[in-house]
């Protein structure tokens, strides 16, 4: 892809277009939009389409919604992500670890189904849209990368169980007490098994069943009887489709909400959603404030994650401030059309992009296509039992479920393994935002402790090289009065002392060492703590005839040196440039009149 | 030094003394006590004593406490320190910071000098106790490491200026509000100012002259003199001493107290502390636990800080684990003979290593003298004026305050002295844990911030040697086809995204380079995270053409590395020993048939 060298003017136009499109990513697509990229678009759109307006009621009842409030947030922020969004795939709409989060929050203040429990969500949404796009704003994407892998995994984890188990009360069609804590909610389940309803547990099985057909079989069978890609998708996405179309029938003929207490949708408002101000009230946004903090901040955290692993599949590039900033709108508009927080959805933007979806066009048509089921189909939901909606989000969720990452972390990093392990028991044992906030101090303090304790190995030469390695590993060449020493870490406050310590016993343990070489190679900072304790160290060293020189120092390290005065307590010329050129000189390899060492006494 | 050569049975005997002496310290220097150590030992005893027993009074007020507690915990401490602490000169006894701290914490449960105040200072003593020595056997010692040398220094400014305006009032003779905040004390002081009593102000600030005038130039003036260190030092550290016996006559002589209302200290009772059990409830122990728990941290903190610095000029060894062992015993010691919560300080400790203390019989000496004291001269204290005792705290805290160490740590690395203004403006504001934990977080921050955007350099060769630096730095050689770049941190989560986009960006930039050699002679650690970030990496530029080598890879990394399947994403051949092989056989420099990336064109 080389571009004809452009003139100066165009250049100028050019740059003032990426300024305008950093901040307005339609930008970068809208104006120049390739006629081969509409099919892919609207095909893309309409399977998203259908499997998101089963979704969306369902995760909205995972909220302690009404259906209709899952449809409002899926038009407007659809639309919002696709102009102000950096990914071209995501599928903005509500997710289920958002609506868990909205239930778990909000459930606290006010009745879930009251009037007062939807302000308080109208108003949380807004919240979270003003903190993501200020987050945005002020840069602080970069906030995302302190969660690790481990934790990541073992939030999502526990989460899905949390939500699994949250959905299980509308397939056996038992009442429980509303409960954050996945296993009080276990055992609520348990002492409820014998008032289960068999009806209603007849249609939950079977939907999980069909779902589960949809899923795994049913795209293997296409592939075997040579159905073209371009069909195979549509059909095993519509699952869901299928099934609300099926069950729905089923109750409505049977009539088993009367004669068998199956629990339905009921009615849903017909229309698009109305333009409304969230409620004002300092007092309880004040309340909402945590749970919009964590919201802010596992929303993003999971649609940049799928927009990154989306993006690199086409080389294209996710700006997290920006994601920030798209999500923000979407949520603003959720709040401002009578939706609720909603965040990127994994299987659905995966689809969105298997599907074809080229530029955010697919999202806005996902969008027309639900406020079309608003406005024309609403009535068809009536008989639409709750047990198909929970099987929905059953099946979702349980695709979450990821074993394998524990193993694969144990064999790369033990503390990583146990990081995963301890966030997915806080989850259960203390809900989602306290159980992220441990695993999180949890992988940092894993961290903070290898650091403390870096490695230290005693080095010497490769062969006749001017290579130099850990004479434990290696078969090397080391010489009786020079004791040359690699330190595999940045030298700061919380290894200072275990740095002196090791460096201490080395020297105890060889009386013959005239000469000792530090190797910084690995040494990328020191800190003031650190320096004071190196500076002792070499002190009292000196006092006790022995010598100590640095090689391998980096120029940023050498900087600070310099500001520090730490030529003061070891000489400048102390410093060589390579540990090869240390080891001549210091072993008298290499007789060398003009080395700088050799002119000195210490 | 060196020993001959033992028999079996004798090292036999030596390791189990060995072993039996790291829980009770004192068999180090009790069986074997050399008749040359005692002269110093009675002096700096002597002298310690003359130091203390004007001072424990002075911190006990400070604490909320009657004057006698601090002598109550200057006597069974220092004898259980000496058993079983493993510095031969701290001086453990009533410190100005713990003191503070008590009174902070103790104040808001009850109001200073009931009766249930002392009872709950028992029970806080009793604690910190119980947490230290659970602490040193569970091996916790390592723990004060993670305060870096900037947050110690602002907390130790800040503290110094909360003590001093704590004593301002005893100084001014005025009678203000308790406050645990620094602003509210001061503006208290300046709201009362007019109520000064002027003759309390008179001998405050007399006492404060003569203590300074002891400190500075005294010592001085005795050199000139040419007076023996012998006898100058016990002189010039009487100063507290010769205050209180000069105030106690003039408030006695003048009555001072009922003619002027100066505060006197009053009746002491006379002798020696009874054993007693402290207070056991509870709930009241539920909430002296943070107390308990900030102070056992500072108190062990500031103590292992001293006994370092004294330790490690006569290369003697301290061990932090019993260390916490020692003054766990030493506080027990306290909560059972009616004393409150003490520590190693600072001053008191450099004046009995200056005075000659060899060994803990130093510190046993040191309460013989404030036994005694108790036992017949507390009648004598009865006229001694409270304003007298707040100098003496007044001059001992000033002389901890250090503002050329926020110069020098600017220079060394200027996050570090952020975090010192941080640490101390957020004690001044919150108060002493607060504050602590707060400087705490920001050190931590501040180093996390770093390794998150950690230094990434291209390099080349440097001449004709084998040695590899920075382009930007050095005059080095490079190759067209071939960008080497070195990895300037250990891999992990926080840094894996900043990572990915700086090799991205760097290839981007290089449409020739047909290999990138990653060199990983600073990566000391990788984690799943960056793991997982550099095998995408490495498919995507396989994919578009580009090899990827590494080089100086360490023996733990590659351990790492062959457990989590790496090589399936990069040969194994595909690792140097050396940037020297890499780039040899990379540009071809020296071609070499049997070079292992020869053979292979990915």
């Amino acid at each position: 892809m080389t571009h004809p060298a452009p003139s100066a003017a165009a250049s100028r136009l050019r740059l003032q277009h990426l300024r305008l499109s950093r901040f307005l990513p339609i930008l970068d697509w809208l104006p120049h939009y390739r006629r081969g990229d509409l099919l892919g678009d609207v095909m893309a759109g309409a399977i998203v389409a259908i499997m998101l307006v089963p979704q969306s009621m369902a995760y909205a009842m995972l909220a302690g919604l009404p259906p209709q409030v899952g449809l409002y947030a899926s038009i407007a922020p659809l639309m919002l992500y696709a102009i102000f969004g950096s990914s071209r795939t995501l599928s903005v709409a509500p997710v289920a670890m958002v609506s868990l989060m909205v239930a778990a929050g909000v459930s606290q203040l006010a009745e879930p189904g009251s009037p007062q429990y939807l302000e308080l969500v109208l108003a949380l949404a807004f919240l979270i849209g003003l903190m993501q796009i200020m987050m945005g704003l002020v840069r602080l994407g970069f906030l995302v990368n302190f969660l690790s892998h481990a934790v990541i995994a073992g939030f999502t984890n526990a989460a899905a169980l949390v939500i699994a188990v949250s959905q299980v009360k509308h397939v056996l069609g038992v009442q429980i007490p509303r409960s954050e804590n996945f296993f009080v909610t276990v055992y609520h389940l348990i002492a409820a098994l014998p008032t289960t309803q068999p009806i209603t547990l007849g249609l939950g099985v079977l939907s999980f069943g069909l779902l589960v057909g949809f899923n795994r079989p049913l795209p293997r069978l296409l592939e075997r009887l040579q159905v073209s890609p371009a069909w195979a998708l549509p059909i095993s996405r519509s699952g869901p489709l299928v099934l609300v179309v099926l069950t729905t029938l089923v109750v409505a003929i049977a009539r088993l909400d009367t004669t068998y207490g199956v629990k339905v949708v009921g009615d849903i408002p017909q229309g698009l959603p109305t333009l409304q101000l969230p409620l004002f009230s300092a007092g309880l946004w004040h309340k909402l404030v945590p749970t919009a903090l964590a919201i802010s901040f596992v929303g993003f955290m999971e649609s940049v994650a799928v927009a990154k692993s989306l993006a690199s599949k086409k080389r294209q590039r996710i700006d997290a401030n920006q994601e920030l900033i798209g999500l923000g709108a979407a949520n603003l508009g959720a709040a401002l059309t009578g939706g609720y927080p909603i965040a990127g959805g994994f299987s659905r933007s995966v689809v969105n992009f298997a599907a074809g979806a080229n530029t955010g066009l697919a999202s806005i048509i996902t969008a027309l296509w639900v406020g079309a089921v608003l406005l024309f189909f609403t009535p068809l939901f009536y008989f639409l039992p709750q047990a198909a909606l929970a099987a929905i989000i059953l099946v979702a969720v349980l695709n979450l479920l990821d074993f394998k990452t524990l193993g694969h972390l144990w064999r790369v990093d033990k503390t990583d393994a146990i990081a995963l392990l301890i966030t997915f028991c806080a989850v259960l044992g203390f809900g989602i935002e306290i159980g992220i906030l441990i695993g999180f101090t949890a992988s940092i303090t894993f961290h903070l402790w290898r650091t403390s304790q870096p490695h230290i190995a005693e080095v010497g030469r490769v062969g006749n090289s001017e290579h130099f390695r850990n004479v434990k590993r290696h078969a090397v060449q080391t010489c009786d009065t020079v004791l040359a020493i690699r330190i595999d870490e940045s030298l700061y406050f919380a290894n200072a002392r275990y740095l002196e310590e090791v460096l201490l016993n080395a020297i105890a343990d060889r009386p013959n060492v005239r000469s000792l070489l530090l190797i910084w190679s690995a040494v990328n900072h020191i800190d003031a703590s650190a320096l004071e304790t190196l500076e002792n160290l070499i002190q009292g060293w000196r006092e006790a005839g022995l010598a100590v020189y640095l090689s391998e120092v980096k120029g940023p390290v050498m900087d600070q040196l310099d500001c520090a005065h730490f030529w003061k307590t070891l000489p400048r010329d102390h410093v060589f440039l390579s540990t090869h050129d240390a080891m001549t000189t210091l072993s008298g390899d290499a007789p060398n009149p003009e080395s700088p060492a050799n002119g000195r006494d210490d």
